[in-house]
C-alpha cells in the first residue's frame, strides 16, 4: 500500500518504507560523521513547522569568524500532513509561503550552496547531536467554544517526543526548548522524562544530568519573518550552569546580541512563563478594545482615529490595539491557558488566571461581532445569499491560516443558510478545516455577491478599486469592513452609490 | 459665627462674608477690566484642584510674541474645605505641595510679579470671561467596595456648576470641559443645560449657541507636574467650527504644539470617550498582572525580572506593568465606570463594559493581598502587634492621596485588631479620612515595629539603611516588600539576620 504526502502546492510525495528508511539512517549518519571531521557541531532541529523550518535555516546560516560553525538537520515525524516538508527543504526551498524575500535565499544558500542544511525523518540520527531544539507543537485542543476553560492540553504527544529524545541522546547534547509550554514543564515534564530514559539507558545522572534549557522564540510569519528570529531579544535559562553556558553560546552565534543582548533567567520555569504572560499581554490587549468596540459603534464614533490620538504617548500607551475582527494563529489563541493549565497540574493551586482566560473567549467570539453586523446590514435576511469573505489567514500578507477567526464567520454563515466564498490571495487551505474552500480569483468571488465582507487588511484589499468593485457586486449589497481596510472617502464613494456599509469600530459611518 | 478653612499646613483662613463678598466683586470685575483695557483676554479656571490651580498658573505664564495674552482667575467656592487655596495662592504661592521646581517659580512668577493670576470665590466674575476651563471634580461613589459597578456619579454636583455658568457668561464666552466626565457629557449635560439658561437670559441660541469644547489634561502631580500639561499632546473637539478654532487657538498658544501637535476629533463624545479609554487602559493593564503577582510569588518567581525581559519589545510589550501593592489616584479608581454610566444613562445600551469594570473591581482589591501576605508573615496573629505602613500617597514621591490603596490596608490591619503606623514623607493627612493619622518620623514609626510593609517607593524608603532600620525593629519583625522597594541584597541581608521577608511578585525570596 503506497501512502502519499501532500503539500499545499498538490505536490505528492510518497511516504518512505523501511528500505528508504534504514538507507536514510546510513546516509544521515554519514553526513554527521562527515560534518564532525570539518569540526561542526550537529545540531537537530526537532519539528518543521512555523518556526522550526525557519529556525533550522538560520542556524545553519550562522557565521562565526568566517567560518560555518553547524551542521543542521531538521527532523519530522513522516507522517502524511508533514512528510512532505522534509522533501521540500532538501530541495533547498522552503516549507512554507512568505513574504519574506529573504526566506527563498536562505533555504539555497543553506541547502544547495553550502550543503549545512538537510531534513530527515529518522530520529536515530538524534544521537549524534550536540544540541537538540524542539520546536515540535504542544497543542491545546478547545471542547467548547467560548470556553476556555475546559481546554485540553496535549501532554501526552509532547511527552512521547521527548522520550524519542531520550532514548537516544548523548548525555553531553544541550536539549534547547523553544516550543511554548505550560511554567514548569522543564522541570516538571522534560527533566524527569530524560532523567528516567538515561538511567533506563544506564547513564549516571549525577554524572551526567541531562542538559536541558528553555528558550522562547519570537518568530513573526511576514516580511520580516527571518529578522525576527535574529535580530530580536532572546530570553533563556536552563538546568545547570553548564547548560545555560552552552545556551548562551549558540543563541549568541545566531542572534545579533550587541543590539539585542540576552537577558539570562535564574531557571527555565522563568523562562516559560516568560512567553506565556508577553502572550497573555497581547490577547489581554485585544480582548480589551473589543467591549469598547461594540460601545464606538453604538454611539457613532470612530473609535480608530481616538486610538491614534492615545497611542502617541508611547512607553504608557502605545501597545493599544485597534478595533479588529478576530485572533487567530498559533499563540495568543491558547498561551493564557498553558498557565491556568500548569497553575493545576504541576502547582497544585485553586487560584485562576480569570482575566487572561476571559481574554481567550472574548478573542474568540469577536468575529461573531462581525457577522452580527453582517445580520444587521442584511436586514436579518441572509438565507441563500452569496457571501464574499475576504481574507482566511489571521494576518495580514501571510498565508497562515491556524485558528484563524474566518472559521467561526464562516460557520455562522454556513448555519445561517448562507453561502460564503472565501478568498485569499496567499492562503489556499486551512489545515484544520479542509472542508473549507479558499478561491484564489477575487473577481469570481466578488461577482454577484450580496455582501462583502473585508476580514484582513491584506494588500490586495487596501489596493482594490472600490469602482470597480461596485461594477461586480449586488447592486443591494452589504459592505462590511471588519478590518479597517476601507479609507472614508472610500466609504463615502459606496454610500454615493447607495452601498450599506459598517464597519468593526466605525460607528461614525453614519454620518459620512 | 465665624467658620474657618484649614490648609494642610494648618493655616486658619476666616470664610468671607458678605461685606467682603461685595468688595470681591467690586475689585475683581475692575482688575477684569483693566486686563481688558491692556488687551488681554479673560480666562477663568473653575475649580482651583490638582489640575485647575496648576492649569491657571500654566495659562497665566504663556507668552505669545513676547506678551502675556491672558489674565487668569481662578475660581472657587468659598467651602470650609477648600478656601484656604484662594489666599494662599493669592500670596503666588501653590495649593499642592509638589517635588517639581518649577511650580514655586511659575505661581510666584504669574501672581507676584506679573500679577497675570488671580484667584476668587465670586462666579460674578464669570460674566467677565472671554474663555472659561471647567476643572472641578465630577465624583465618582462607591457605595460597595469591591463592586464598581454599583457606582454612583454625582453628575448633579456637575450640572450645578454648568449652570452656575450658564446664568452668566457672555454668550460668545468658549467654555472648555477639562473635567474627565462619561462620554456624551457635552451633549447631553452641558449643552442642553447652557442652552436652558441662554434662552432664560433672552439670548437667541440659533444666533448665539453656546461655545463648547472638551479637552482633557494628562497632568502627573510629581517632578514633571509643568511640563505634563505643556509638554504633551493634546486632544480636543468642540460643537461648532468657531468653538473648534478657538479652543484650537488657546490651547497652541500654551502648549508646545510643535513638540506635541494637537489631535482634533470630530465631535466632543469622542474626546470625552479618549479621556475615559486612555485611563481604562491603564487601569486594565494594572489588574492584568494582579493574577500573574499571585501566580509567579505561589510558583516561587520572581516576576519583575520576568516583566523586565518583555517590556524590552517597545510598541508592542512597554506598556506592561510591574507587580505593585495597588491603585490610587482620581482617575484609574473611576474612569471605566463612567463609560459603563454613560452607556446606560445617555445612550441606554443593555451591553456592559465588565472587563473595563473588572478591572478597578480587581484593582481595589489588590491590598488586600498584601494584607494577606502579612497575615502569613506574622503567622496569622496579629493582634496587638504594631505594624509600620510606609506610604500614604498612591504614588512615588508625591503627596497625593486620593483614593490611596493604603486606605484599605489600613482598614485591613484595624479590623484584625492589628496597630498600624503610618508614615509618609509627604503626605501630612488623606482628606477623606481624616480619622487617620500619617507621621512623619521615620524612626518613630519604626521603633519596636512588629512589621514593616512597604507600600509606596518613595526616594526615602529606596535609600532608607537596612542596618540601621534592623536595629529599631523587634527582632522577630516580618518585612513586607509591597511596590520592588527592597533589591535583593537587602532582602538577604534581612534574612541573613533572622528576619522573615515577603514581597508582592516576588517568589524568589524563600531562595535568596
Amino acid at each position: 500500500m503506497n501512502r502519499y504526502s501532500i503539500s499545499p502546492k498538490k505536490e505528492k510525495f510518497q511516504l518512505p518504507d523501511q528500505k528508504r528508511t534504514e538507507q536514510e539512517i546510513q546516509d544521515i549518519h554519514r553526513k554527521c560523521e562527515e560534518a564532525k571531521r570539518k569540526g561542526k557541531e550537529i545540531v537537530i532541529i526537532q519539528g518543521l513547522g512555523f518556526v522550526g523550518a525557519v529556525m533550522a535555516a538560520v542556524v545553519a546560516d550562522s557565521e562565526v569568524d568566517g567560518r560555518l560553525p553547524y551542521f543542521v538537520i531538521g527532523f519530522n515525524r513522516p507522517s502524511i500532513s508533514s512528510f512532505w516538508k522534509i522533501p521540500i527543504i532538501n530541495k533547498g526551498l522552503c516549507p512554507f509561503k512568505a513574504k519574506d524575500p529573504e526566506i527563498k535565499k536562505i533555504f539555497h544558500r543553506t541547502v544547495t550552496d553550502r550543503e549545512n542544511l538537510i531534513a530527515t525523518w529518522v530520529p536515530e540520527v538524534f544521537s549524534d547531536a550536540d544540541i537538540l531544539i524542539v520546536d515540535i507543537n504542544l497543542d491545546v485542543v478547545k471542547p467548547e467554544f467560548g470556553n476556555a476553560k475546559k481546554s485540553v492540553v496535549e501532554i501526552q504527544k509532547f511527552s512521547e517526543a521527548i522520550i524519542e529524545i531520550g532514548n537516544r541522546i548523548d548525555p553531553a547534547c544541550l536539549v534547547l526548548i523553544e516550543t511554548t509550554v505550560p511554567p514548569g514543564t522543564v522541570e516538571h515534564v522534560v527533566q524527569p522524562l530524560l532523567e528516567k530514559c538515561f538511567i533506563r539507558r544506564g547513564i549516571d545522572i549525577v554524572k551526567n544530568p541531562p542538559l536541558i534549557a528553555h528558550s522562547y522564540e519570537r518568530v513573526m510569519p511576514g516580511e520580516r519573518y527571518i529578522q525576527s528570529i535574529k535580530n530580536i531579544w532572546r530570553t533563556y535559562s536552563a538546568t545547570s550552569e553548564l547548560a545555560k553556558k552552552m545556551t548562551k553560546k549558540l543563541l549568541a552565534n545566531i542572534i545579533d546580541t550587541h543590539q539585542h543582548p540576552l537577558f539570562e533567567l535564574p531557571n527555565p520555569t522563568s523562562s516559560e512563563l516568560a512567553k506565556i504572560l508577553e502572550n497573555s499581554y497581547r490577547a489581554m490587549n485585544i480582548a480589551f478594545i473589543y467591549e469598547w468596540t461594540l460601545f464606538a459603534e453604538d454611539i457613532g464614533i470612530n473609535l480608530f482615529e481616538i486610538v491614534d490620538s492615545i497611542k502617541v504617548r508611547r512607553g504608557t500607551h502605545d501597545n493599544m490595539m485597534y478595533p479588529g475582527f478576530g485572533v487567530g494563529g498559533y499563540c495568543l489563541t491558547k498561551d493564557p491557558f498553558l498557565a491556568e493549565w500548569a497553575s493545576n497540574h504541576f502547582f497544585k493551586r485553586d487560584q485562576h488566571l480569570n482575566f487572561s482566560i476571559e481574554a481567550i473567549n472574548i478573542n474568540d467570539l469577536m468575529p461573531r461581532h462581525t457577522f452580527d453586523l453582517l445580520r444587521e446590514g442584511m436586514n436579518f435576511d441572509i438565507t441563500g445569499k452569496k457571501i464574499a469573505v475576504l481574507g482566511a489567514s489571521y494576518r495580514k500578507d501571510i498565508d497562515d491560516t491556524r485558528n484563524s477567526p474566518t472559521i467561526t464567520l464562516y460557520d455562522d454563515i454556513t448555519n445561517a443558510q448562507g453561502i460564503p466564498y472565501l478568498h485569499d490571495p496567499y492562503s489556499t487551505m486551512i489545515e484544520q478545516r479542509r472542508d473549507i474552500l479558499i478561491h484564489s480569483n477575487l473577481d469570481r468571488v466578488l461577482e454577484q455577491a450580496d455582501a462583502i465582507i473585508f476580514v484582513v487588511d491584506h494588500q490586495q484589499y487596501l489596493r482594490l478599486s472600490i469602482r470597480k468593485m461596485m461594477l461586480k457586486i449586488s447592486k443591494n449589497a452589504c459592505i462590511l469592513d471588519a478590518f479597517n481596510v476601507l479609507s472614508d472617502p472610500k466609504i463615502k464613494l459606496l454610500k454615493k452609490h447607495g452601498f450599506r456599509v459598517l464597519g468593526v469600530g466605525k460607528g461614525h459611518i453614519k454620518d459620512l
